[in-house]
């Protein structure tokens, strides 16, 4: 095994292979939290998954927070690029569209959506400034685009705009987290009858919230 | 130590010397929490705050996360019953004054907002499901109570007045966590002109947001 480790970190001095690393280390990181969320995996087990030794796996990513941190800034450039993409092609009255579309888009991604809840309470605490900053950046770009494309789409003004898309997806991370899909957590609201209102369905819960936010800045 | 350990042991068998401990641990782990927040809070700090050992303490709780738990269901019987007081007395035009209302009683109990966002995503997962449930059914009726009384002070329908609740509490939890009082997040905002954007001012946003979603709701 301490060979293995060694060979490595020679094939990874190049910046091809660095990067490869490091876009090896994202995909198993990826691909885990995608198939038992993100507070389900630990350091270890991206490491494992990568064949890795978690000491050489520090020299790319400072904790398994900074990886997932960094897989939130991809999710919101992803994610903005296709919302912009659908928000644009809406026609006829705008209001119920734009809610459907974005409480779609997020409800369509699930790792992201988790991401979302565990960014300001848990990832973000556990990384240097510097990788705030970087995340920070990507964020408010990929948020500013959102933003600037509910006001051309809805012709509210950017404040209201920037608050829908603030809403749409702070309340995605929270309705997620609340909807706890695949946990026992959610196994016991189903099967015991005075739980039945902590059952959170997100998708429709989302789209309504969004509805009544958007025809309430209309009519401010 | 071990002597204290064991002597208080001793005294804390009968019902009244166990309740007594345990409004110790919960007072300790309150009063920590709303010096530090709750995530820089460890079940040792607690242990040590109340002068037990954390073997010992574990007699009366699960996890540090069920403490947590048992202040946020405290939280919400508080909350409810003061929002709901506070709610019942608004003359006039209702929805500013609810709006307002909910967002000012919310910010002015900066650990229950922490609470508000923890809870889902962190304590909720680190208990028995009994605990869960003990916690949810404090949770559901409180929210109960307040969506009854936004019903009953908007004349808004069951459904809308549940989700403004809900939108309210969510909210407050989510924007508290992204604002990060106290913290050097916070002073990274503030010091760095380019992520200025990220400051969060709670109370205004929340009520911003709260507004247009009553208004939003009052003209579905």
């Amino acid at each position: 095994m301490r060979d293995m480790s060694n060979s490595s970190f020679q094939r990874a001095r190049s910046p091809e292979a660095k990067q490869q690393r490091q876009e090896a280390i994202l995909d198993a990181a990826r691909a885990l939290a995608t198939a038992r969320t993100v507070r389900e995996v630990t350091l270890s087990d991206i490491a494992e998954a990568v064949g890795m030794h978690k000491s050489a796996m520090l020299r790319y990513f400072e904790t398994r927070e900074q990886i997932y941190l960094i897989l939130t800034a991809e999710g919101w450039r992803e994610w903005s690029a296709h919302v912009c993409e659908r928000l644009g092609a809406i026609e006829g009255p705008a209001a119920p569209s734009v809610a459907e579309t974005l409480a779609e888009t997020l409800v369509s991604r699930p790792l992201f959506c988790d991401l979302l809840a565990q960014a300001p309470l848990n990832l973000e605490r556990n990384v240097s400034l510097d990788a705030v900053r970087d995340f920070k950046l990507v964020a408010l770009a990929a948020h500013h685009s959102v933003a600037l494309k509910i006001q051309d789409v809805l012709g509210v003004g950017a404040p209201p705009a920037r608050e829908i898309a603030s809403v749409a997806t702070s309340m995605a991370g929270a309705l997620w987290q609340m909807a706890a899909p695949g946990t026992a957590l959610r196994e016991l609201y189903r099967s015991d009858p005075v739980l039945s209102h902590a059952i959170v369905e997100v998708r429709p819960r989302l789209t309504g919230i969004l509805t009544a936010l958007i025809t309430g800045f209309e009519n401010a």
